[in-house]
């Protein structure tokens, strides 16, 4: 077995899902992540955990989905599995991400309320979701599958405990701040000036461990829930929307809703989430991407909006976990992220204070110029 | 997908496991058995059932258990998943039938006794078990791939219905006999004559239904539990015990005791069985074959037992089952399938009376000769 599939198994288990001895814990497989599979049950046999394996094969849910007659109701027998359990680890890599692409969403909709007591228990669980490195997901990346390896465990195997360190840092910057402004200004792009208020926002440190209540391996992002937005922002990172390439958004907000849109690829996909209800077209989350083993674009937001040197906005709901206790954020049935680059020509200032440049915050090496706006 | 993987997969979910719509169904999926799961869970959702797919690796088994210390124990999650469940459906067919060959008996053990609360519950489900035919199986059957898939389809796509009355004929047979002889002279193998008592014995069906007491698709015999035992067996279908090769096994019985015993290969394997304890050297089992789709020894006992026009004899354990209620039969720490090939110069008699000759029944085309032995 690949080294690094053991120390991927290693931070799962430990950093991410911080496993006790004793903990009832569920794995679930994709067709293709056995050898990751392999590797954490190893390591929970080590730490002396009790494990329950589930597959989690796309095949054969499309299979269930398109024979059933749609009115489905969730098992007693999966509810009571996931109650009982401590940890949920899912492994995902499948060997199709088209594989469930021909079932109705009306189909896949109805199964997910039937199952929204499954979800909840799920949710009550320390659980962590990671990938495996497939010749699927290499292939939706773009990427040989070898380079793909390398660029997931550059992603996974960090050294978390600095990372969220440095993120700590950002995270009280965004708690004590109340206004963010991002620029950007680059000579072959539409520019970019927003100015994001986040008042009695908390952010979430999201260091990839349940201990940060942070829930995906890789992650490495700090993120936060604007109450209001004024100004354009250009979005120069290619996506992957309802199936649909999306290419070099642009979005003008007034009073924190948009108000002007335009896109060089996809903008009828835009339209039709904008149309979505009133909160899709205000905004959910700032989030600062600060994972740089992430280096490049695979067309997996997971990996997309954590790259280092980036920010995301999403259009829809919002977080709680953001929000002041008791209090409920923007709502809206999408949360449709969008991620610009800010690896040059680029500041974040925080309530008029230059907090990042070129992608480099202020306390990092190479972090140049005053901290004032220039 | 192969039309005949979903005959299987319709064979396991209706005649085998009777699955109503509504039931909580769990799929156990060995490493290869993704095809015949797919299926499965169409069938399930054809159906209406719902489902819980768990991962039944091999390969995850033996990294978590050489990784433990030892001191297991069972889930509270995977208890309450099994107690919750109405039916659990295993697909075997792994990638290495030598998967787990070098984890520790003791280890072994140690796991099985910790988890009796889960095999107990797995016990009191509606639960069947089948094969998905893989290469490490074929391999295993010293078989090319596509002959081993028409093997097992053979096997698995019966008309079972009308095999479960014939069955029922040879049930009834034994349920209503007192004395059971088996014949067979052969000239080029040393003699067969052993007279067997099953007075007050029931036979069990084994027509690979739950309906039926029946847990594994394909089954295909009838069995009692023999409390006495006279005379002389030579058993021709070689077998592997304790991953050694057995063959040509003679066992000389005198009042249900093994008094006598050779084999051409492996007869050191019979004596480790024989000393295992008292009961390991009386019978447990008389088994007779009738599946005639399974037409060859393929080194696996759920089907070589089955094997139409063959015995089997146990040594050790017998099945409660077969007991008046409330009685119990022989005890062993073992249970040791040994099988002879009645197909040629052969007859068994119940109570005098000639029921099979040369592997054909009385009531079947072929018998051939008087009811009384010559």
């Amino acid at each position: 077995m690949d080294e690094r599939v053991r120390e991927h198994a290693a931070v799962l288990v430990d950093w991410s899902a911080r496993v006790d001895p004793g903990d009832d814990v569920v794995i679930s497989v994709a067709e293709d992540a056995h050898e990751l599979a392999v590797a954490v049950a190893e390591r929970l046999g080590e730490v002396g955990a009790n494990v329950v394996t589930t597959y989690g094969s796309a095949e054969l849910q499309r299979a269930y989905l398109q024979a059933h007659d749609g009115d489905f109701e969730a098992g007693d027998h999966e509810a009571a599995l996931l109650s009982a359990a401590d940890v949920y680890l899912r492994l995902g890599g499948g060997r199709n991400t088209a594989a469930t692409a021909d079932v109705e969403s009306e189909t896949r909709q109805a199964y997910s309320r039937a199952r929204a007591n499954i979800r909840d228990a799920r949710m009550d669980t320390d659980w962590v979701s990671t990938v495996h490195p497939t010749r699927s997901l290499a292939q939706q990346a773009g990427m040989a599958y070898e380079a793909y390896q390398e660029f997931v465990y550059n992603a996974v195997l960090r050294d978390w405990e600095a990372l969220a360190e440095r993120m700590a840092t950002v995270k009280a910057l965004l708690d004590d701040g109340e206004r963010v402004r991002i620029v950007k200004e680059r000579d072959d792009q539409p520019r970019t000036d927003i100015q994001l208020s986040i008042a009695d926002r908390t952010a979430v440190n999201s260091a990839a461990s349940v201990a940060y209540d942070s829930h995906n391996l890789p992650s490495g992002e700090v993120f936060t829930a604007p109450a209001d937005a004024d100004g354009e922002v250009f979005f120069d990172v290619p996506m992957t929307i309802s199936d649909r390439r999306v290419r070099d958004v642009r979005l003008v907000f007034e009073a924190g809703e948009v108000v002007d849109y335009e896109a060089a690829q996809g903008e009828s996909v835009i339209e039709s989430v904008l149309e979505t209800d009133a909160g899709a077209r205000r905004l959910g989350e700032l989030g600062i991407g600060m994972n740089r083993g992430i280096d490049r674009v695979t067309d997996n937001i997971l990996f997309d909006e954590k790259m280092g040197e980036t920010a995301h906005l999403a259009l829809g709901r919002a977080y709680d976990a953001n929000l002041p206790d008791g209090e409920s954020g923007n709502d809206s049935a999408v949360h449709v992220d969008l991620i610009t680059d800010l690896s040059e020509a680029s500041r974040i200032e925080v309530d008029g204070d230059v907090v990042q440049r070129n992608g480099v915050f202020y306390f990092e090496d190479g972090f140049e110029a005053a901290k004032r706006p220039d």
